[in-house]
């Protein structure tokens, strides 16, 4: 990967700033836990992966502010409200928080919790390579793929899981080639997935969103393959809104429709996808695109940031233990034994 | 209507400038042809029944420019080529050429062109008007409508089709409220049905175009209503891109998708929507907005302008000869007969 997410510097956190993306590659240092909030809040790091790395570094900097548990403590809580729906955020403080007073009676947990944060961070590399082999066998060399939003290195610890697949299709030595939603509101898909594709030599067309049916009818794409900030016990998926609709779309045209995603995506604590929590995000993300007006002040907005594809609509899940085609029910129940 | 779409005056054809919208209500006037198409190329005057008025006045336009037939004859052509969908340009253009030597002959080609041009733009208005009457018997009080980019008064010579179903149910005393579609690439949806429809009081939500499957699901619509550009004889109806998507989502949801457009936009040389020609624009409207650029210069772009909508998603046309419902076949084939 010819850039790096997020690394840990002796000053803290370090973070490529996916706000300044497409136009700056610029890095950002966090050396305190409510640096780190802010940046997860505003999608300074973003991809459900990469947020869960992101907090566990976010408890490093905590122990490095202060040598209080307390304070580590309350800084973990705020970093659990930073955003509602990828429940690796969860996972991973929930491990932090398991080692916590362990490492204050280590004599010094800014190591100990640093080796901890470390192992996740290689953890989910490793983890996203795997899943990303597995998923490589699905695609033929010369097909197309179709992606929403970005699930690629910039939204994990630097490998990518829907474009994890693409990444090691290509190194296995199969020609790809990527049509990317431009994903409004927040443009994901034009900023960053067509960003790292390009920076890695993938060749890549923007669409918007809307333009997803025509591309399918038009026979342009082979598989759909997207990532995943929740998946429950049934398959159901909750991603980036507009991958439901890209869910129906596929259906509609026998595309198969590809959900990637680690284990830490997985939330076996729930039965369906109407338990997973929507994030709902400011109006101002579509009435105002890179500080330029677009709508009048004085209607109403809607601005739902995640939508659930029902395991009906999903052809297969690819995790780091293989592919689980339909029916779910048993192979994800084997998956859920940990 | 709070506002005039396009009007005649002494010194050529007036419009209200639709790039500029919803920050500035600036109206310009048109008064060389080369100066209309532009305008219609450019978008200042957009919406297939609009385009089909403001190309007749282009006419009147190309007649005070020069006193020659051929020079309007050339102006004609040239006002053909300015945007291949919608077949209302070149019925309106039919109609204007079929009277040219007549007016010529006639002594005053002005004015004999202008009286023509204008009974275009009424016979416009009064068949949306009658249209929208007929549409508006679908909608209930209390209703809520979900339409895709702006088929309104912006888009007609005043009243609207798609939207016009909505004034007139709410004219006859139903509250009705919208969810507009943003549209991207050109976000007619945030910035004209939004503004249109806060301009005359009428409750409207602006969502991203990929959010429409989340609030179909979440059944807080009850009617997708949209326009066209052009409808083949068997029903097939090509509109704004991102039509297509909502009338599988529509249909996934079981929600009604109603088409609204008048007799001139249909096209019953064609069987079927496959023979549409659909306009190709710039990729700098996917990746530059407003000026601003959000995606990296070197990957692709694909930008088709309009996409068809199969006859068998639409679960009813509105025209001003009434409700064509499914099958569509013998009722179409009455309206074909002028």
């Amino acid at each position: 990967m010819k850039f790096n997410t997020l690394k840990w510097t002796e000053n803290g956190l370090e973070i490529i700033d996916q706000r300044l993306l497409p136009i700056h590659e610029k890095y950002i240092i966090l050396s305190t836990t409510d640096e780190v909030c802010q940046a997860i809040k505003t999608l300074a790091v973003r991809g459900a992966p990469a947020i869960g790395v992101a907090a566990s570094y976010g408890v490093v900097v905590a122990a490095k502010e202060s040598t209080s548990i307390d304070f580590v403590r309350s800084s973990m809580k705020k970093l659990r409200l930073t955003r509602p729906t990828a429940v690796n955020l969860f996972t991973a403080l929930d491990k932090m928080e398991s080692q916590l007073e362990t490492a204050f009676d280590s004599g010094d947990p800014i190591n100990f919790l640093l080796c901890i944060a470390q192992e996740i961070h290689h953890e989910d590399y490793r983890i996203c390579k795997n899943l990303s082999i597995h998923g490589a066998e699905l695609l033929s060399d010369g097909d197309t793929v179709l992606t929403h939003c970005n699930a690629g290195a910039l939204a994990t610890s630097g490998y990518g899981t829907a474009l994890g697949v693409v990444y090691a299709a290509v190194e296995s030595g199969k020609k790809i080639s990527v049509f990317a939603d431009e994903t409004r509101p927040l443009l994901q898909g034009a900023r960053l997935t067509a960003w790292e594709l390009a920076k890695n030599d993938i060749y890549v067309t923007v669409i918007c969103d809307n333009m997803a049916a025509t591309v399918l009818r038009e026979g342009k794409i082979d598989h759909v393959i997207v990532g995943a900030d929740r998946i429950a016990s049934n398959g159901d998926a909750a991603n980036k809104i507009g991958t439901y609709p890209l869910s129906i779309c596929a259906k509609e045209h026998n595309v198969p429709f590809y959900v990637a995603a680690p284990l830490t995506s997985f939330d076996f604590s729930i039965a369906t996808g109407a338990k997973i929590p929507i994030e709902q995000r400011s109006e101002m993300e579509i009435h105002t695109i890179f500080g330029m007006q677009v709508a009048p002040a004085n209607v109403s907005f809607y601005n739902p940031a995640f939508d659930v594809t029902p395991f009906s609509n999903i052809t297969a899940i690819i995790s780091e233990k293989g592919i689980a085609r339909q029916p779910f029910n048993s192979i994800l129940k084997q998956w859920s034994i940990k």
